[in-house]
């Protein structure tokens, strides 16, 4: 997989409803995209588990499947709050 | 496993702060688990996440290693809102 094509399926999820990602990810895979990995940091991991789940159980309903979960820490340092740390999470799914 | 211990070494996150967590896990490990199951739902999913990488960065550093992550989705019933679903996770960590 080149990079062009690893940063086409990757759809980082903000703050945002999670209706809003699930219609970004419908789209990467009428793009033609088999895999798609879902990115997100602090209070956002909830909802990226939600858009995973939406897309798994009423938009690809028996088509699409969870593949990999890894979790994570990122250091960050912001002017205000000085350096912290963020818990991040990356769901892969796989149309079956 | 027999379920008085599938039960002792399963630790639910609610709205606590994540530390609250940390401390509980910390208890079951001490107790002589070598696998601890947290499991939430809804927005306390992200507080999940952050008590593992807690556990696995800090308290546990390179003692303890997420082995399994499950999402899934459970359909609620309140008197107010009526039926609803919210997505759930279970994330496994087992003593290196």
């Amino acid at each position: 997989m080149s990079d062009k094509e690893r940063a086409d399926n990757v759809v980082f999820i903000g703050q945002k409803t999670a209706m809003n990602y699930v219609m970004a990810c419908l789209t990467v895979l009428q793009a033609g995209f088999n895999e798609i990995t879902l990115k997100a940091r602090g209070k956002a991991i909830s909802r990226a588990v939600d858009v995973a789940e939406i897309l798994r159980n009423r938009f690809m309903k028996d088509k699409l499947e969870v593949t990999n979960i890894v979790t994570g820490t990122e250091m960050l340092e912001r002017q205000d709050r000085g350096k912290f740390s963020v818990s991040t999470i990356d769901i892969t799914l796989k149309t079956k």
